[in-house]
């Protein structure tokens, strides 16, 4: 039995012309292999009738089943549905339901809804509308030279969800689907060499599982890909070897798939009953951000200060100014000073912990001694006697401004986790202790 | 004289499989079609050899240039060297100068040197290496079946200057290159609908400029893409249709191409000598590092706080326990009390302002009266005197946790952006008064 293939099409000119990065590719490529069916490619088209036309052509020929993203809004040069009906050689016709959605949808968020967006009911005859719960444009689902046909909005929330409810439930029924496992081990703190070089012996070209390794903002992840002829068997092969990486790696990983790397903060903290505070300069709120946006971060993230002067750094913090004036802001003691500040003023019960990063994020500010990409970190602790440790770390990092402040942040979090663990860092850690009076 | 064309490939499994997003398309469709060169293409391949030669081949027979990122690091999944060689019938052979520049580079960054990072320095016989300022990999150059084929690593930071360095000088000796403007106009605070319906009458289809609209976390882009015989030419004709959708738009639009609406605040500051400080609760850093992402933003941002629990809200901020009681943390009362106890806080000589944000941003927490997506923005703004005025919207978003926060955070901007312009928001305002003591 053939493995059921599928070609992703993304539809817009901002995606053409590179004004806009395709994200929907990546995520429906994941969710059709993990359905066990096979991508066939993925291609971009501009906003231009023929050519729309011509990809549906061209895509349902190679493939059993084409999806399409974008060009479904109710501007102009959205001209999806005009395209499909054009390749079915069928009429466009309003369809009452999707119109009647699309009222509601207005009604629900207090929004007038123009003539423009009644266009977004059209539905070429023969075709099915997919409900949108979550935006004002129904997809479509239609068959075109024997392959399925889904064409979704580009906006990604919404066409996630309606991927979910009605695309993925018939992609489940193809016959000779393989059976798949993906797995994702992330880690930090470590180069991604060094990674390859320790899992080495598992990462042979065309074998199974499939292993190798990626690296975005100091995170590597390394990815597994594991087939069977049963679910089970896919599922063992997965198994066996991730145990064989994380036998090498240890503790080093992080967290697997969608695990990042502050949840994984939040959660060893939570089980500590412990509390969490940033004081952040360069990475400016980066940080917290990272925190916050794991839902329940609540429970263990109380606030952040973002110190981005001096005069921040002294009134927001404490950090005395002979220490900036003498060190510098981007230094070990002023790190160390911010991360025990943010601990100061915190009344807690239990032990806290607090993050503080200071560094030269560029494009200017840089010197010979510190030069654009030097970050300190400090990680302090402490416990409901009033009694501290703090553990500062500098980096130096070869990247733009926001991949050095990303760094930061990322490098913040690996310092806490490894503190929380008791495992050492592989960068050299200067600790000093400290009392709460 | 035909349009020289130049066809994409990403090269990686992680992209094939769609574990990483693939940004370097759109980065370098950008860039070559600024050049006056057409997209012929973009698409994604495996780490798999032979499909990474098929594709070279094919790219190849299709295209002027082709450009491949990705499959050139040190660990044994990077296939892109040897793919090459094979395409081209050469050996590989290890180039001293590159070896030397991936030891300096080594050095420089006080990191031992693996083994592994050895296979970098090798170049198919015939090729040419491609320095990379920024890091290990050299690229490569080769001409195959006529047309010229560009290798670079998948690091964005590395390949974008590799790119200015030794790509594009290339690409801007061809012939029959398109004289081509693009312009992006940003907008905030107005629905992509209510855009498109204002300015419908420039969008037709294969006009000149085409012109689009998209739209990203609350923040509209309307961009044109105008053609003419002589640069000159499509200079005015991107110039006329920039002032005809000015003219529409008018002060709608907050910045042009790369510019960012934080950014377009702080430049609004600067010019009034005013400072700026945040308070945040659902955006959790988010706004304050959209600021701090500005290089120069020192000069107006002093201090950001992410005040999570309530907690920090009252001890960092000073919101009233009562506001918190009787109006809940989500409420016009909370959020103005925390803009003014920002600013209350900060000793300013001149102007300051101040930005608040608490909300809803789920999956959970959501009430039928305060949904999630309920998000409360305030803008305060203190005189010299002690006067003070907060301004207060409320916003209702369909979007996931991070989607809510991001456009809290663009919100918050957009009504400070509003506010120093004296320009009316169009969403309903409540003002109130406050003095400082």
């Amino acid at each position: 039995m053939r493995q059921p293939t599928v070609y992703l099409l993304s539809c817009g000119d901002e995606l053409l012309f590179g004004h806009t990065v395709d994200t929907n590719s990546a995520w429906l490529a994941e969710q059709c292999t993990l359905l066990g069916w096979r991508i066939a490619g993925h291609r971009t088209v501009g906003d231009v009738t023929p050519d729309i036309i011509m990809a549906f052509l061209d895509a349902t020929a190679r493939a059993d089943a084409v999806i399409l993203t974008g060009g479904l809004g109710p501007t102009m040069d959205d001209r999806t549905r005009q395209a499909l009906a054009h390749a079915l050689g069928a009429e466009l016709r309003e369809d009452r339901e999707a119109l009647t959605e699309i009222q509601a949808m207005f009604r629900r968020f207090n929004r007038p809804m123009g003539e423009n967006n009644r266009v977004q009911a059209l539905i070429p005859d023969g075709a099915e509308r997919i409900v949108n719960p979550n935006g004002t444009a129904p997809g479509i689902k239609a068959t075109l030279q024997g392959a399925k046909v889904f064409c979704m909005p580009g906006v990604p929330r919404e066409m996630r969800e309606m991927f979910r409810l009605s695309v993925a439930p018939v992609l489940r029924e193809a016959e000779g689907r393989a059976h798949e496992v993906m797995r994702r081990l992330h880690l930090c703190g470590r180069g991604e060499a060094d990674i390859g070089a320790a899992i080495r012996h598992l990462m042979r070209e065309r074998s199974n599982p499939e292993v190798g390794t990626a690296v975005a903002e100091s995170i590597v992840t390394v990815r597994l890909y594991a087939k069977g002829e049963t679910p089970a068997e896919a599922e063992k092969t997965a198994a066996e070897a991730e145990a064989g990486i994380r036998a090498v790696l240890e503790d080093d990983v992080f967290g697997t798939d969608g695990e990042t790397l502050a949840a994984c903060v939040i959660g060893l903290l939570k089980e500590r009953g412990a509390r969490l505070v940033t004081a952040e300069s360069c990475t400016g709120g980066m940080l917290s951000s990272l925190l916050v946006d794991v839902p329940g971060a609540s429970a263990v993230f109380v606030e952040g200060t973002v110190a981005y002067a001096n005069e921040a750094k002294i009134g927001l913090l404490g950090v005395p100014r002979e220490t900036l004036e003498k060190h510098g802001a981007v230094s070990r003691g002023t790190a160390a000073a911010m991360a025990e500040g943010a601990l100061r003023r915190l009344r807690a019960n239990g032990p806290a912990y607090s993050l503080a990063t200071t560094g030269i994020a560029g494009p200017d500010g840089g010197t010979p001694e510190k030069p654009v990409g030097t970050v300190w970190i400090a990680c302090s602790v402490l416990d409901a006697e009033g009694k501290g440790m703090t553990r500062s770390v500098r980096h130096n990092w070869a990247a733009d401004r926001q991949g050095i402040r990303m760094r930061g942040a990322n490098a913040a979090l690996d310092l806490l986790r490894r503190t929380l663990l008791g495992r050492p860092s592989n960068y050299p850690v200067e600790g000093s202790a400290w009392e709460r009076p």
